[in-house]
Parts: C-alpha cells; structure tokens; sequence
C-alpha cells in the first residue's frame, strides 16, 4: 500500500488526532528512504564515452529464469535535495500567519476578519508570495547574488467606501520587522497604473442575491409555479436557480446584468448548467444603492418585454407559449447505464511500475528531477501549478512555463450565453485544483504532491493534487526493420499533472517529458457543458435535449513559456515550407516545380503577434544566434503545434473588450520584463475597457533579437456540443496541445542515451542475437490490486486558520463553485 | 507464456519438422478455448434498460480482501466466429495455387517461372484476390444476394517485348474450372483505359546495374578510390553504392535518371540513406538496347560537367575541391549508447492485462468485436492492411479504411534529392510489413496476426506482423469533481496496429477505437531518413553532419474512407465557427460582436477537394439527410484532424506530375464507384503524365448530395531532418492523425456504457460512498516478465513455394529493400 498521500482507511476517522496526523503528510512530508544517492548528478557518467561494443551486451534469452527473483516495487519518488530553494514555492506558514497579523495591526487598513465582515467592510482576498521578479532570481540561482528580497502579494477588497475596488499591495521584506515592514501598491507588474486598484462590480454580492435577484424571483413566483412548479427565492426548498453573465455589461458607465432561471437537479449530480428554462431579465445595477437599481426587461421566446407587469400581463392574457422545461434525467447523469459491453467487468490494461518510480523528488521544495530533465514547482491561487526553471542536461531551457488564464467565450441568440466570457483566473484555479483519483486522474502508481491556497484567513491545502509519473505508450520512440536485425526503443516519458474544476468544467494539465529532449504542454476538458434554452435557432448550437442547446463556445487558454535557450539572449526564427518554380545547374536551364524553405526573423513586437500558418507550413524556432552546433546551426527549441484549435472566433468581443487580447492570436511574443510577468489580471472582468492588464500594450515594437523572450501561446478548443457531450465533455477529443522539441540542438536524437531498448538480429528463422543493453533482465512478483481499492481514501481539502492562527485545529472542508 | 504467435525457445531449431509445426500455426491457426460463448451477440441486453439505482452498488472497500485470490490471466483474445466469410481475406492457398498453374498454362502468355526468367521474359508479378465490388457485397452481406463471384486480380511483368509493361488481368471466376475460367485485362478499377497496361520503366533492371551504372562506376574508380578509397563496379568488395532518382524524368519521350554515388555502412546498421557522397550523373536510358544508352554528365560541388572526360580532366587537374566524404559513426548507429540516465536500467513503467484480452477475434477470418465495434482485416500486396465493414452498435460506419498511398516528396539543390518523390505503393506496403517486435511495436499481451503476400511463385508470411490490444492511457475519458463527489471513467481504446518499413523509414499504421464511439487512424514515421549530400546550402535543409544535410521532404498519406452512416444515402455537411457582427431582440438596437456557426453543403464533387480551415475553424460531418436524432438533428460522424500536416507543399510537382494528384488537398470527397475503388496505381510512377490511376480525373462534377460517398483524407508531415533525426526520426513527433467522432448520432455519450468508472462521494474528510459499477473486485497474483524474455522467438518470413507447389517445404526468408 502506498504511504504517502493516502492514509490507511482506519485512519480515516474524523477525531482530531487522526487530522493531527494528516497534517503530518501536509507540512512535514516524511521523506521516504532514499534508494540511491539523495542528489542524482547531471555530471555522472557524462561525458565518459562508453565503448560501443560493451554496449552491446547480448541477452542471453535461453538461460532466463522466469521463477520470480523478488517481489515488485512500489516505491514512491525516491527522496532527494534540490541545487537550491524553491524560491517559487509560496509562503511559509509562519509567512503567512505573520503577514495576516501584520495587516490586521495597520489601522489604516481598517480591515475587518472575513468571517465578521459585511459587504461594507474591508477584507483580505489573498495573501501570497509576490513570485520574485526574474531578474533578480537568476542572478541569484546563476550568479551567485543574494536570494532576492521575500515580498508578499496581498489582495485587499475594500468595500468600506461607496466605490469597493479591489488592491494588490506588496507587504515586506520577510521576515517582517518592525522597522521595515511596509506595503505598497503593486502595480508594477500591471499596465494599468491605478496603484494596484481596480473596481469591484462583485461587492455587493449579498445584497444583490437577498434584495435583487431573489426578489425579482419571488415577484414572478406566480410564473415559476405556474410554469415550472418551483421558486427562486433564496427559500430552502426552491427548486430554482437564478444567475446569468460574466463579465457584466460595462458600456455607458453603466452596470448591467443579464440573468436567467435554471432548474436544480434532483439529486446529487452536477447537472445544473444541463438546466436552463429560458426565461431571462436585464437589471442596472450601476452603484450600491439597491434602491436605484432597476429591471430593463424581460426575455422570453425571443420576445422583449420591457417591464415585469409587460411581461406578466402577457404571461397570463394567455398569448405566451408555455415553453418545456429542462428537467435532469440520465441524460445528465455520470454514472454508467445501459452497462452490458462484452467483457466490461474484466480488468482493463493497466500500466504498473514494477521497479517502482524511476525519478527524484525534493517533497519539501517541490523540486523533481526525471532522466536529465530537473524543474521545480509552484503553485498560485490564480493560476494554479507552474513549473519553473525548466533544465534538460544541466542547460535551462524554460525559466518559467504556465497557464496564463483560461477564457470561454461562449455565443447564443440569448443575451446570457451571448453574454458569457468566462475569465477563469477571477474564479481561480488554485482553489479547484481537487484532490485527484488514483488510477483514473492518474496511474495508481503516481507519485503524489499537495497544493495549497490562501483564502479567508486560512490556508487551504488540495491533498494528493498535483501527480508525477512516468508512463509508457503503445508504440515506440523508435523503430527500424530490415531483413537482418529490427531495433525498437520504448517511449516512457514523464507527467506532472493537475486538474482544476473551476464550476462546470474539468480542465486538465499535464506537462510531459520525453527521452528525446521534448516538452509537452497539454490541456483536455470534461464536465458539464453550459448549455442553453432551445429558442434561438441553430445559429449557435445543435439542439440536444427536449429544450436545450448546446452552446456554442472556444476555449483558449494563454500559456506562458519564458523560453531561454542557451542564455537569455534569444531570438525567434520562422521557417516555412514554400512551393517555388526554379531552375537548378543541373536543370538544363528547365524550371522544375518543387518547394524550398524560407527563413525569417520576428524582428520586434510589432512583429510578434501571428498564427500557425495554414498545412502546419511554417516552423518556429527558439534560439540563440551566438549559438550554434559544431556543423554551424542554430542550436534550438521548435515549437510545434500538437493539436487543437488556438485563438479566438469572435474578433473584438462585444463582452471582452480590452480585456483579453492575449486570445486573438496563436503565438505572440514579447521581450521579457520583471514588469510584464502575466498576461492577465484576475480581475480583467471587473473592467473590461481598462482592465489591470491589457495584455495588447505589451506590444510596443521592441526589439526581439537576441532579447530576453517570452511565447504566450494559445490552447483552445472549438467547442459546439452535441449529445455526445451529455452528460460530460470527454478529454479524448476536447484537447489540445503543444510541444517544445529540439531542433539542432543536440549532436544527435538523445533517446539513444535509454538502455531500454532492443535489436534483435535474426536469419533463416531464428533470432540470432538480442541485444537488450543492461536492461534489468529477471522477473518480480507482485499483488494486482485494484486501484479502486484506495478510493476510500479520498479526504478533499484540509483547512487550517491563520488568523487567529489556530494550527491545532484543522479541519477539513472542500469548496467548488456552484 | 503466450502460446500463439511465439514458439517455445526450443523449437526455434532450423529443422523442417519444426517448420511445419510453424505451419500449424500460419496455416491452420488454433483456436484457444473459448472463455464466454463463441458469437458476442449486439443483441445482449441491449434496450433493456437497467434501473439506475441498481447500478449504485457501492464497492465496500473496507471490506476488500487485498490476498491475491487467483492467478490474473494471459489470455489471447477470445475465439469467435464471423457473422460472414471475411469477403476481403485473400485467396485460399488452394486458389492461389490454381491460377498459377491455370496461367502458365495458357501458351499465349508465355510464362516463364520467375526465378528462371530474364529480362526478356514474361513473369506474374502478382496473384491476389480481387476485391469484389462494393455493390455485390453489400448486396450479398445485407441483401442476402448471393456472395459475389471471386476473382483473381494478376499482374503480370511482360518483358518479352520491346516495349515491356505491367498488366493487371482478373482471373476466374474461382473456383478455377476448364469451361468457365477466363482472363480479361483489368482496367474497369483505372482512368487510363489501355487494358490495364503500363509501361514498365524498370524491364532491364539488372542490365541497368551490370551494364550500365556499374560500368560508369568502373570508368571512374580512378577518381572514387582517390576521393573514397573504394569502388561501386558491383564487386563484393565495393564500398560505394550507386542509385538516385525516383520516379525517372520521363519528359519529351525520353527517359532519362540521375544517379549518386553513396558509402557503404561499415556494419549491420541500416545507415547508407545517411551517406551521400556528392557526385552525381545524368544519363539516358531510353530504351532496351545498353547501347543506345548515354551519359549525359556529371555534377559535383555544383558544377555541371557535360561528359566523363570533361569531369575527369577537371578531377585530375586540380582544380576541383575534394570534399569529404559521410562516414558511419555511432552518430549512425540505432543501438543505445552515452547510457548514464538515471534509474533507467530499473523497469520502466509497463501495461498489463491482468484479466486477459477483454476481446474476440475469429482468427481464421480475422474478424474482431471490441466492446460494440466489429470489424474484418483485409491485406494487399499494395496497401497492406485495409480494414473492411467496420460497425458500431451493429450499425456499419464505414465500409472499408485504409491507407491508398504514401508520398514522400523530396527537395534538394542536387539532382538525385530534387527528383525524388517516391510513391511507396510501388514497392507496397504488404511485403514490408515485418513482423512486430512484442513489448516494443504493441504491448506484450497483444494477440497478434499473421499476414500473407506473393511474390515470385510464393507466399510469404509474415509471422505476428497485426496487433490487436486495448490499452488504458494515463488520463480518464470523463471525469467531474465537485465539494461532494467525484466522478472519472477510464479511457480504456483498442487498436490494430502494422507497421511497413519501405527501405528507409518505418510507418506504424495504427487504427483506433474508442468508448465513445470515436474511431482514429494515425501514422507515425521512424526509421533513418535519405539524406543529401551538403553542397547546395541551406535552402533545403539544415547541415546534420560532416558533409550531410537533412534534405527536406514532405509524407502525405492518402486513405480512404467510405463512410456509410445509416446507410449509403450520406451527405457532406460543413459547419464553421465565424466571427459576426450582430444585433439581437434585446441587445437594444445595439450590434455586438460575437461569433456564430454557418452551415453549407459539398453539393457535388466539384467543390469536392478542399484544404482545412484554419484556426480548426470547419467541422466536416458526414450525414444521411433522412437520418435525424428525436431533437431533429443529424446524425452525423465528424471527421476531425488530430494532429500533422495534411497536403503536399509542391504545387504540380515536376516530379510527379499526374501520378499524385490525391496529395494536393487535405480532404476530397467523392461519389463512390465501383470502377473507383483505389485513389492511386503502384504504378503511377511508370508514367507520371499518363498514370493509370489519375486521381484528378474522379471529380467530374457528380452530386455529393446523399450518395454513397467517399472520403479521402490524408495525413501527413513537413519534415525538414534536423540533427535529432540522427540516427533514426522518432514516432513521438513525426506524427499525423484524424478521428472521427460521433456527432448527434446517439442521443449521449457512449462511454457512460462503461463500468470501468468511479464515483467517490465525500463530506467531512471521509468518504461516504464509493460506487464502482460492477467492476471486478478482487485481486490477482501474477509473475511480471520483461517482454525481452520473448524476444528470441522473433523469425521473420515464412515463404511456401506456389509453383511448382511445394507446401511441404517451407523455409524462412525476410526481404527488405535495401
């Protein structure tokens, strides 16, 4: 049985002791014993040539013992030291407690604890570490200088005032002292200049449920009886739900919200986006004052009523169509049905790991090491789990690689899908990184991390929530066949994955490492789809369910991968594939028709923002012009489009505006700046017309060659649901990828450096020689177990109170968007 | 121990009593025990729904007992039997031995048995089953119509002729009978009718080596052991090897080839397409008489020499740059070596199948049933693998799969790599079919199958050369999480897998399905790539080595698909996402931008050929106009690019003028005919301007609207060989694939048909409930064993002579193209 990340199921009790414990696992990680020297060298062996007939080491097939040696491992990720610390990791807990107290002690601050507060009153949002600015860390972990300066991000809502805004401030240096302590606006990393302010449409939330929302509700109860059976009040058993737009309408200095009534599911299951009843109403609700905000309209049937008494007066003269309502049924439910697949109640494959995990990890500073590739983890409230410092051979190849934010733009002849566009980052998706499933989100055998995130007051932690394993596919990396020997090499590669569920949808990251040099990125959706009411026409969407739609919508997600190959000093090549009509020496002055390749550089940023040529035509290639390899070229990183689709459909969004001008293109790069960090702000959504960061004025014509660089690249999907998308999206073809893969930059293709390879040499029918080149060559026994048998193991979150810092009560408590 | 497809170690002995005990097994395959009754009828259960809350049978974990109860299993695929004789399996070897004999004894062929003929001798090529007609099938398969007649498709090498062609002849009906028995020229499947004739370019191919390329060799080894130290005269002790262009340059009557010079590698390894020399010529080969034959020049470091002598004087002047030569390294050698990774000689992770297959193959007809889908195996000398009446839920999808064709269309500044673009079916895909190295091409526990081709009075057999097995990848297919429950399903697929080495490069052809009713094709390329020699600079290709660049080429690979969605009354339906501007009803007047779909048709085949929209704009659904779901919307299977690059960068290539003309758009779509069953001819590069499959000439301008349709995809790769193709391209990047996905075709999605899911409900830290569905719960010991351990059962090649029979003597023999 696994030991780390699960507790043994008589564990499982609810008693303090046995929480005790589990935080044990949390903030004290046991180091399991390691199995070979705790810090696995770069240098060893490197360099050495190994003569290549010792290589070939025959397998001598016909003296195997296949009587088991030994028993299987199952060991975890074996336990080692990182070159450095994680200086991307996060607060420490002592961090944050301290800053907590630190704030609440400066009055002017007036802040009031969340549970104890109103929407009148100031909050802390978030209190995180301000990631170091690049240049600073690299001077350190490269050159030596002193570990930058510790600050703390803190995220204010200031509600306290007929204008709430929200403010990003910078609290330090850490540790905190008396006579240093201060903060400051953080804007520095925003292209706004508003002292780390922006606007908050979401202050009176409360208030707009109790006195708004639900009101309007009860005011048409007599509709929703009549129509539905149902209410939404905001009474214990209303079988209704009302909610509607994201972002709000900004335009005119007003504030307007579209919302629409949707059915609740009969039980459990997540069903309530499957639910819309498409009945909608537009209310201002510019300012705090409940009292000057009003009702605009009604839609129903495609018919705009522009009052409530409009609207039921033609409701119960008779002339309205009683439209269906979505009501759930199995359609909307994930649990298997109609189960009767030939063989099904057999075990399906399974990948096992007989030796165990082939791969290090410093549990603490959340540093791992596979093959020859190292990189370290962070992890953030806003966007979740980013790898830093990225090295392959000893040579970093990313200082930073992660998502960015992740919109869905949806589109529909209603104005709530209309109306959609989703910035997720305002959600989070730290906070929904779930605990994952051993042996569905993730081999069994995985090795697994925890993630944790400020909120409230507390610290959140997602146990078993990040996973690393390695994983061998079907086929091979290589192959070859002749009629005197083949040769075939395995393709194991390596996966560090998270999975956020930010409302309705899963989305899944996964980073891979492959033998050849190669990184991946790859993000699949599944969930439940927003759907919406069938009126509208099939403009934008199929028609699904008895009164449903599948709403139209594009997922991108913005990535960014601060590539520095071979220094800081890059610069980006486009290579493409062109048909050309040219004569040759040798042509007899003849034009023949063929193709040639085309070179060019993306000189400044002015330049910087494209898409991936038609045909897959064109290469893009990350390098170094200093650098090249013993035959003259670029030693480079290509970045190759693996799947997917990769920008935006709507040009302009009417619901975006300025706020998400990462998404209008596949590929854009800019110069790095410590300035310049993210390409989104979580609350983008709060002003769209000049949100914190609008990423477009990134773009101001510098120069790009041999610059510090940073691609932002584009994930997506197309995505207009069928009825294969109920009740969930699947991840196999909602999906989409890219990879990073040398292009030169080697001397040769570095998968030949695995043993875990074969050449058989055969002739007139028998296999003379079979080379197998040190691979581990006995059997082991091992116990198939089911990995269903750990699932009564799943826990959620555990939460423990940082102010008042109560780290003897922990308790656990998962939260998701409803 | 597998007991199919692998022999015991001992009995690998070169004895013929062991042969013919080999033969068993190709020949009369038998057929392990059956574990559930033979057919796996659709039927089963199917419509009788299960009350949902009988499937929430909780698994209680605690309760499970973790000591191994049993053994897990090995077992092959389950043996079934076929709902019909597999119509597309081939002849019988008493077929195929009648037609031989039935055809050297028709005088006026005048016959000669190939290993006595000449060049100026008659030979059969090819004696293979005809396809019969997709109308009679269907007729017989679905109308009860008798099965159609079978025929035997011919080729046959005329030679003795001053004008020597090829002849494709059908031949029956079969049985063979004196009154009955008939050949008729062969050219109703082809768009150049001239009797299924073709001119035969390659007729006086060992004259060609003897007389003609070897003998220039001899007239300028002066200069090749003074520049090489070695000869390319034919001698056993040549190190140089000679060939160039394919297909030859067949302008203005003449036919005319340019020749290369190339190192030999020094060992086993496959490593001459890495080790061009850079000296080329020209010369004219019109014609069967060696004395007409003329060289025409010589080119070297770019400069064109008109004649021997010209080239020879300035060789030996001085005043040419003697440049240096590829030599084979290690940089060329595929055996691992720099071996230092870390815990890499531990296992690497590796799939299991604990309860077995979980599938049913008639092994005798190869049929297959994986969970609902079924489908027949068909294999061709040109093509190899065809898949045939693929079906889901009992309901046929496709008629017949499979690959038509693989280009790979070189550039170059030289002559040789410029003139290359080989069009693969020439040599085929079915002799170069190897057999499939276990734990490495497919997993261990794949069933795998054999395949047979002819040739030379033959048949061989590839051994194991089809796999068969499901796989489970390291992400699920569905998953949701919430505060309260959890919920995946696992992506259990299962694929059919060859792979064909055409000389230098390896293609594994993979065919895939999954649990929602999506079926994939991919093809990945490894292998050594054909390299130029590096004179010509960079407009190519990038400098790999010494004196080596990367020549650029691009694979496109056709298949076609003859969809038959509910029914061959099918329709192509377009539907893209675009960007709109628009008001609505209760957008105030106001225009918002915003996206929409819009929908067209391919009306007929004239807008037939077209390219994928950028961005992964456009789906394509393939339709029955007559066929809607109960919401009223089509039932349609989307066709959707997974990965790669989709039609050739060349436009008109000189090369090949008419012969490809299927590679020049990503998708075309056609009427389906009978007389158009195959988009090219393995001898479309005899006569580039007047093949005899001119793709081109299929679109002439039929309605495309609810007829059986045809659609012809391909896929492909731009591949620009960079250092990290050395020694051999890797699958993992050079890669390519579509799927088609159900769309509205059922009313959800299919894979909630599964018990392989989970869901974990949890409150309080605990879990509370874990529903798994009826999955097996038990556990199983099992003895883990390297796939190495099988590996010297690897044999290669059974050949049993045809004419004269000789069925008792066979012998191992495994050609590849060298």
């Amino acid at each position: 049985m696994k030991t780390v990340g699960f507790l043994s199921p008589g564990a499982a009790a609810t008693a303090i002791v046995a929480l005790i414990s589990f935080l044990e696992l949390v903030y004290a990680r046991p180091s399991p014993e390691p199995k070979v020297p705790a810090r696995v060298q770069w240098s060893h062996n490197r360099g050495k040539k190994i003569a290549r007939t010792a290589l070939r080491g025959a397998l001598d097939g016909r003296s195997y013992n296949t009587t088991a040696s030994s028993t299987c491992s199952t060991s975890e990720a074996v336990s080692i030291i990182a070159p450095h610390e994680n200086i991307w990791a996060g607060l420490t807990d002592a961090e944050a407690v301290s800053i907590v107290a630190w704030l609440f002690a400066q009055p002017e601050l007036n802040l009031t604890a969340t549970e104890d507060a109103g929407e009148w009153d100031n909050t802390i949002l978030l209190v995180e570490l301000q990631i170091p600015n690049k240049t600073d860390v690299v001077s350190h972990i490269d050159g030596g200088a002193a570990a930058p300066a510790r600050y703390a991000q803190v995220r204010l809502d200031n509600r306290a005032t007929e204008d709430p805004y929200y403010q990003d401030l910078m609290v330090g240096p850490l540790p905190l002292a008396d006579s240093t302590a201060s903060y400051q606006p953080l804007d520095y990393p925003l292209t706004r200049k508003t002292s780390g302010k922006v606007r908050n449409l979401d202050a009176d939330s409360e208030t707009l449920s109790s006195e708004w929302i639900y009101k309007i509700g009860a005011e048409v109860a007599d509709i929703t009886l009549d129509l539905w059976g149902g209410t939404a009040m905001g009474l214990d058993n209303d079988t209704l739900d009302i909610w509607g737009i994201d972002p709000l309408w900004q335009d005119d200095g007003r504030i307007v919200r579209w919302d629409m009534f949707w059915n609740l599911p009969e039980d459990e299951f997540d069903a309530e986006t499957l639910l819309p009843l498409g009945l909608y109403f537009k209310s201002d609700v510019t300012g705090r004052d409940p009292s000057q905000w009003k009702v605009e309209g009604w839609l129903y049937n495609n018919v705009f009523y522009e009052t409530t008494e409009e609207f039921r007066a033609a409701y119960w003269s008779g002339s309205i169509e009683k439209l269906k309502a979505n009501v759930e049924g199995s359609w909307a439910r994930t649990d298997p049905q109609d189960v009767s697949l030939p063989y099904d109640t057999q075990y399906p494959p399974t990948t096992i790991a007989p030796s165990g995990s082939r791969f290090g990890v410093d549990y603490e500073r959340k540093y791992v090491e596979w093959m020859d590739f190292s990189f370290y983890i962070g992890f953030s409230r806003d966007v979740g789990m980013t790898l830093y410092d990225i090295k392959y051979k000893g040579e970093r190849l990313l200082y930073e690689f992660g998502l960015q934010e992740a919109l869905a733009h949806y589109a529909g002849g209603d104005p709530v899908q209309s109306g959609v566009s989703y910035l997720d980052s305002f959600y989070g998706f730290g906070p929904f990184a779930f605990e994952l499933v051993a042996g569905y989100d993730c081999p069994e055998y995985a090795t697994y991390l925890n993630s944790t995130f400020y909120v409230d007051e507390t610290t959140h932690t997602h146990l078993n929530s990040i996973c690393l394993f390695e994983f061998t596919t079907d086929y091979p990396i290589q192959r070859h066949s002749t009629s005197a020997y083949v040769s075939a090499t395995k393709n194991t590669y390596f996966t560090v994955r998270s999975v956020s569920t930010v409302g309705n949808y899963d989305y899944m990251f996964s980073y891979s490492f492959m033998l050849d040099g190669t990184i991946s990125a790859e993000v699949r959706a599944s969930g439940y789809i927003q759907s919406a009411y069938y009126t509208t026409g099939s403009d934008f969407g199929f028609k699904i369910q008895e009164a449903l739609s599948g709403s139209m919508h594009d997922h991108v997600l913005n990535f960014k991968a601060d590539f520095d190959i071979l220094g800081t000093a890059n610069s980006i090549q486009l290579m493409k594939n062109i048909p050309v009509s040219r004569s040759f020496p040798w042509s007899n002055g003849k034009v023949r028709n063929t193709m040639q390749l085309e070179r060019s550089w993306v000189e400044n940023e002015d330049q910087g923002r494209f898409n991936w040529a038609p045909n897959n035509a064109q290469q893009l290639l990350v390098l170094n012009k200093d650098e090249t390899n013993k035959w003259g070229e670029y030693r480079a990183y290509r970045v190759l489009p693996m799947s997917g689709a990769m920008h935006l459909t709507v040009e302009d969004s009417s619901n975006l505006v300025n706020a998400a001008r990462w998404a209008e293109y596949d590929v854009q790069v800019t110069r790095q700046h410590d300035y310049e960090p993210r390409a989104a702000h979580p609350y983008n959504s709060q002003d769209v017309h000049d949100p914190p960061i609008n990423f477009a004025e990134f773009f101001n014509g510098e120069s790009l060659d041999q610059e510090d660089l940073v691609v932002w690249l584009n994930l997506g999907m197309h995505h207009v649901p069928h009825t294969g998308d109920l009740p969930n999206t699947v991840f196999t073809t909602a999906h989409a990828g890219v990879q990073f893969m040398p292009s030169n930059y080697f001397d040769m293709d570095q998968s030949r450096n695995t043993v875990n390879a074969i050449r058989i040499n055969y002739s007139n029918g028998t296999a003379t020689d079979v080379a197998t080149f040190g691979q581990k060559d006995d059997t082991c026994e091992l116990n198939f177990t089911p990995a269903e048998f750990n699932a009564w193991n799943y826990h959620g979150d555990v939460v423990v109170r940082k102010f008042p810092y109560d780290p003897n009560s922990p308790y656990y408590e998962t939260d998701a968007i409803v």
